[in-house]
């Protein structure tokens, strides 16, 4: 089955624009066709070539629509959706509501479905449980930090929204603990502090998986191959160039955070892990981690680092390194979804 | 000629990424294909569509990478070029950023152009004039305003960014006229000041010239088809849900503004042209209007109202809606961009 965008007519709701069959406006699909385990990537040219690691004649979805590519299908038997979410934080606001509005809402009965722990409306009523749907996003990524080179994997365990998508939404409880307002906390004193900042945390459970993934990935490698890891804070930009201090032409020397990447490579957050660093800048992880915990859904993140921005790592990674990490990011990432 | 995303390998530099050749690292294009006169829209799948309002046999240039499609051509025998930038305002900001980097910057000698009014690095040198960089946003959009149905064509005057792009940039010298101020400081004092927000305006000439081209074009239709049009401010939001105040499931009593669409209808700007509402709300203006004031480059947005989001035209426009007034936004940009 597969569908190429929205063509609904008459009634839809300006406000929750769904068609009667109950595909969603941007993301082009209905809940049938989603799985509770999802890969999100950023380029939408790169979900056909995800398809590939699933398994053989499993894929029973595909749909296009802008820059939202989706495909379900399966990884070692079990269900897994893979979609494209395209560029930003304000992208993955959209695929976020729509995920929720696709697992919780009941089209027929125009009702949002009750969750586990809470009344059921009638004895039939099957509960839903919303930390069994988990999204890992394999992205590509800079880092300013001078222990990450190319070629890496950068593991989300905290993250720092420089965009300001998730400033429209309460904060999940996840950012009242001492460990998410220490990493405010030193984000605020930097220049940022001009900007509206914000902090949340990867699920644990998927920060962990990811490590563990990882290591059982390198004692299938010769030592030569062995793929690199580095677990922080991952950091959201709002844009690519002076939004990360990148300062192009005209803008040299007119950017509110200039010095953006050496001010992110000195912050050392003491937090429950021990001390840890920013290990990454990106532009969809903050809104993915800050919404899925609101919604009790478990997210993080995993990137190749391609742009090395400190002063020991300045490089760009070849296409070889980047495709060569991406297939290991790629490979933890399903592996860790369908673990359990 | 065509190309297919970014394949470079050695001396890339990771804060301004080119290959030896000068494509960009998203906009996947060289200097020499892209002309002075863009039309930007943000579905990638709508590139090709507009393609064909281009002269028979024009198109010289195609490329694609991630959700940033090229063609140029020719309209009327006038170079332009069509892109889109994906959803939102991160997006914008990578497709200014590149557009600065082709237009201004010698890949060859691997220095900043000298622009009009500045000294010349040596007699021979061609001096560059900004404002000969034209950009016209063709988009979708919904809008709060009772006074807007959907199918209608709203025309930007003003930009509010309900995003923080551009905060990470020095303010364009308009931001700073009473104008300018007018609309920000309204827009400060609702809900919406709880968030950083930044107001800018489009190129007047922009605007001037949609308004012209539109009643040139009805003066072509008959009385039936003739197109609506309204003149306003344009919000861009940093999502399309809660950031737009749209209350999705368990969303619902946990937004930042929730009566976003009411707090915007309300408000009157007494401006230079006269008192102006608020027209519409989409996703990539205020960046486009922002970028464009700082850089000497003139820009402006025409937006088919899909989502009636006022109480009085609470509706959402039908595929044959879309698709006609679409076509007249995407007639009157590419007459306002090659008139003169």
């Amino acid at each position: 089955m597969s569908h190429t965008g929205f063509g609904a007519s008459g009634d839809v709701d300006p406000d929750l624009p769904l068609t009667p069959e109950g595909l969603t406006y941007h993301v082009t699909c209905t809940a049938e066709h989603l799985a509770d385990r999802i890969v999100l990537v950023g380029d939408p040219g790169r979900v056909k070539m995800v398809g590939t690691f699933l398994d053989k004649d499993s894929i029973c979805y595909e749909a296009s629509h802008r820059e939202i590519n989706v495909i379900t299908g399966k990884y070692h038997g079990v269900p897994v959706t893979v979609m494209s979410t395209g560029m930003g934080t304000d992208n993955v606001e959209i695929v976020m509501n729509e995920v929720h509005i696709l697992k919780e809402y009941d089209v027929e009965k125009r009702q949002w479905r009750t969750r586990v722990g809470e009344t059921p409306k009638n004895a039939d009523e099957k509960l839903f449980d919303p930390s069994k749907v988990k999204l890992i996003r394999v992205g590509t990524c800079g880092s300013p930090n001078d222990e990450v080179a190319v070629g890496c994997l950068a593991i989300t365990q905290y993250a720092i929204g420089m965009d300001n998508t998730c400033q429209y939404y309460e904060a999940p409880a996840v950012n009242h603990t001492a460990d998410v307002q220490e990493v405010l906390k030193k984000v605020q004193a930097t220049t940022l502090g001009k900007v509206q900042v914000y902090a949340t945390k990867a699920a644990p459970a998927i920060t962990n998986g990811l490590v563990e993934s990882c290591k059982i990935l390198n004692s299938t490698l010769p030592a030569a191959e062995q793929q690199a890891y580095y677990v922080g804070t991952t950091c959201s930009g709002s844009g690519f160039y002076g939004c990360q201090g990148r300062s192009v032409g005209r803008f040299r020397g007119h950017l509110t955070v200039p010095h953006l990447t050496d001010e992110l490579a000195g912050l050392r957050f003491n937090v429950s892990e021990g001390v840890q660093r920013v290990s990454n800048i990106e532009m969809e992880n903050s809104a993915l981690c800050y919404l899925s915990n609101f919604l009790g859904y478990q997210a993080g993140t995993v990137c190749v680092v391609i742009a090395g921005r400190s002063h020991a790592h300045h490089a760009f990674a070849t296409p070889e390194q980047t495709a060569k990490a991406l297939s290991n990011g790629l490979t933890i990432a399903l592996e860790t979804l369908t673990r359990n």
